[in-house]
């Protein structure tokens, strides 16, 4: 059984199947019965809860406030931005009927013709149309503004191609949506929150992410600028894990929505929104993790530390489990997530593997012996290392040990990414150079056409145009017009 | 503005208008553009997190964990369970098609007819069929029940009438699905869930309410029982506001779903569902709020304390600011939410109207005078009792009264339930009490045509058989046939 358990592809073998065991090795989601649609499980939404819970008190510490709209859109809100209707109407879920009758030929249930629609519902594939629609009646004059308003939810894209986390019909996010008086405050709040999405990513993740902006051809339908956070992932591929948009006044023409200047002159809203989703769970699975299995920063486990008793009988398991409470008891008031493991019904190596499997962060175990020697098998997750320390003041050496691991995956992811991370002159140079995967830093003319070659040829898209870095100006390697600075190409998730 | 906004109709005018107008004015919530779905708007999504966070934390410390599902269910799934495909067949939400297109007359996008579903998908009215659909994939042995799980979702009914919050096509809520080895199990588990249910309505919606089992008639489609939790309304009517149900094994036949129990033999798994939604919502609102706008319990207020200093110019607010600031730290290291409003665009009369409105438990209102004299005015909420009080003890003076607005409301609750709580021993008598409201107490024999009679003749329902109260038998007050005990008795949201 424990070897099952990390029996599974080699990431060198086949990174993509890796992933997809991966995931259902470590307890996190399988496929449903609906196509496209995931169950997530107990152990892969805990995690994402933590998630929840931090970049939800990041939210509020910025002053937003949470609020919830309908799920169902009427269909002609689509339609009313232009850019919008082109991006989202073709891959969404209608809803044409609101009743089912038993099928008079006796097969169970089918639909109930006469309780069709007038106007077909949207199930939303984002909310900026409703939410829109909405902040007509919540906005009169300047003084209503800001607004500044996320919402969890479900939301749904008739995709293609789906991968359980990374790319699945329904998914939950966060959407932030919120209504400015000036252009400046807009632009500012989409910047604000795309370092917030950063700092979770880089602090809570341990993913180390590139800003910058999307090129025209890739950003978010109806926006004027995408803001992106792009991660690395172990193949050198490049995951879009969080996006934040300037939207202008798109929207607010669209929904007619405008206030009353300090001036009592009439004027469009500006807006913004910003989303990251369960996707991220794929962003943080696909860096961290090995072929034992999962790796979790210590700040997103829910299960941080677990205690192994090795023990043959009762009154063997007795003496470790008084030896182990008050441990126990002082890393919770901690702050720290401890499960003591002294089921029965699974042997210690089947224990070991599965929480290998599970990433749970650092492990103890202890059998007779350390009692008697005062000792503690230590082990921590991310290198697999192995160590028989002092029981006493092991407390502060779990403390001390979980630092040491969010710190050591994010060098590590960091030192990853440098490795893949490349510049290519010529258009030559850069065929060469993608197939090996990674980061590209290469000039580009500007235009969609180049970007468009480029993808069609080598299956790279434009990243972002990074904000930090060198800005260095010089020629587009495809065309040799002029190009003001380096983008990065990656093939991407 | 002050005036306007507490200027809404009295309760003794019209309850239900009184409600309506108070959903609104308290900033709770709004009709959206979408048939019977409302917004939530962030101050009442603020109290419906606080329920969440409570209720999350009850359902975890009795072994609960959190899991995700698809908000979409094959229309066959529905089928599966008879009584439950009767009960929510016909008002649910039908998605046929999966691709909108671009109107070849030019009128925006219409729906592809390319693009139809070969099987129809329906969004979840309630998550039953596709849990144990999936529930098959997780229980083979005994070793792996019981699962405790429960999910936090938006559900979809197509309401004919709906209100806010009491009655919405789409509602938020949790639903705990729960798989056992044995019937005795989960009937302990849907009676522990109940018991939940109670203590967190008593506890900390300071909403009184009876524990009991519902008639068959009254029954969730696909239970064996229906345990519910129910609260009187100021109007005297019956508000169901949470029900867990023991589902036998109906599910587990449906969806082929055994193990294999520890004399190796295989057995159908028995099944219990609970929950409770934003309903809860309404029921909070109307038991406590009053002609002045709403009350809430300290424990579930966004806001439980607010400060308004009162001051004519920059100086004076300033003179305040020192003096309040340690005040709102010590607040705050104390767990109490406070909002220390200075802000300038509004008068002080209108944000007294304005937190009166919404509900705050505590303002403590302070001016020049108090300043020189070393007081500050109090008020509460519930009471709307003002007292001028010495600044020096303030905090643990506002500590004392939260846990006494706390503790008075739910007395006064119940109070008001008690008087409107009697016994009908005729029919006669019954339906000449019924027309004023409240609960009555009466026998019945336990026939779904003597309550279908009842509820045709005065619109009362059975509110459940109560689990605690005079178990003295006697007959029927229409039929005159043997009754085990009195029911409860009530018209209903």
């Amino acid at each position: 059984m424990a070897k099952e358990l990390k029996n599974f592809t080699k990431r060198s073998d086949n990174y993509s199947q890796w992933y997809n065991e991966l995931v259902v090795k470590a307890d996190l989601a399988e496929q449903s019965a609906v196509r496209g649609c995931m169950v997530i499980k107990p152990y892969g939404y805990a995690i994402w809860e933590k998630m929840q819970r931090q970049l939800d008190d990041m939210f509020k510490e910025t002053g937003h406030q949470n609020a919830y709209f309908p799920l169902l859109i009427p269909k002609s809100f689509l339609s009313r931005e232009a850019d919008h209707v082109e991006g989202f109407a073709k891959e969404c879920a209608v809803v044409t009927h609101y009743r089912l009758k038993n099928d008079p030929e006796g097969n169970g249930v089918v639909v109930d013709p006469a309780a069709r629609l007038e106007e077909e519902l949207i199930i939303r594939p984002t909310s900026e149309t409703i939410i829109w629609n909405t902040y007509k009646n919540w906005i009169h004059s300047y003084r209503d503004l800001p607004i500044l308003v996320n919402q969890w939810a479900n939301v749904f894209r008739w995709e293609m191609r789906t991968r359980m986390f990374l790319r699945t019909a329904e998914f939950l996010w966060q959407e932030g949506h919120t209504a400015h008086a000036t252009k400046e405050e807009a632009e500012t709040e989409a910047r604000k929150m795309l370092d917030v999405y950063g700092e979770f990513a880089e602090k809570y993740m341990a993913v180390p992410v590139v800003k910058g902006v999307k090129s025209p051809n890739e950003r978010f339908a109806g926006a004027l600028d995408t803001y992106t956070i792009e991660a690395m992932m172990q193949d050198g591929k490049a995951l879009q894990s969080g996006t934040s948009h300037f939207l202008g006044q798109n929207f607010a023409k669209a929904f007619d929505v405008t206030f009353m200047n300090k001036e009592n002159k009439p004027e469009y809203v500006w807006a913004t929104s910003w989303g990251v989703s369960t996707r991220l769970m794929g962003a943080l699975i696909m860096t961290h993790s090995d072929d034992n299995g999962l790796v979790l920063p210590p700040k997103l486990a829910p299960i941080q530390v677990v205690i192994v008793p090795i023990y043959k009988n009762e009154e063997g398991l007795k003496a470790i489990s008084e030896k182990v409470e008050p441990l126990v008891k002082e890393l919770r008031s901690r702050g720290i997530s401890v499960k003591y493991d002294d089921a029965d019904n699974r042997r210690p190596g089947f224990k070991f593997a599965d929480y290998e499997v599970k990433g749970v962060p650092v492990r103890l175990a202890i059998g007779q012996r350390d009692l008697e020697e005062g000792t503690v098998e230590l082990m921590r997750r991310d290198t697999l290392e192995k160590e028989t320390v002092s029981f006493d003041g092991i407390a502060d050496e779990v403390v001390r040990l979980l630092d040491d691991i969010q710190n050591n995956l994010f060098v590590k992811a960091k030192n990853m990414r440098e490795s893949k991370t490349t510049t290519a002159d010529t258009y030559e140079e850069f065929k060469e150079k993608i197939e090996n995967g990674g980061f590209i830093l290469a000039h580009w003319d500007g235009t969609t056409e180049t970007e468009e070659k480029i993808k069609e040829e080598t299956k790279a898209t434009i990243r972002c145009i990074p904000f930090d870095g060198d800005k260095t100006p010089g020629v587009c390697m495809v065309t040799g017009k002029p190009s003001s600075q380096r983008v990065i190409f990656a093939r991407s998730y």
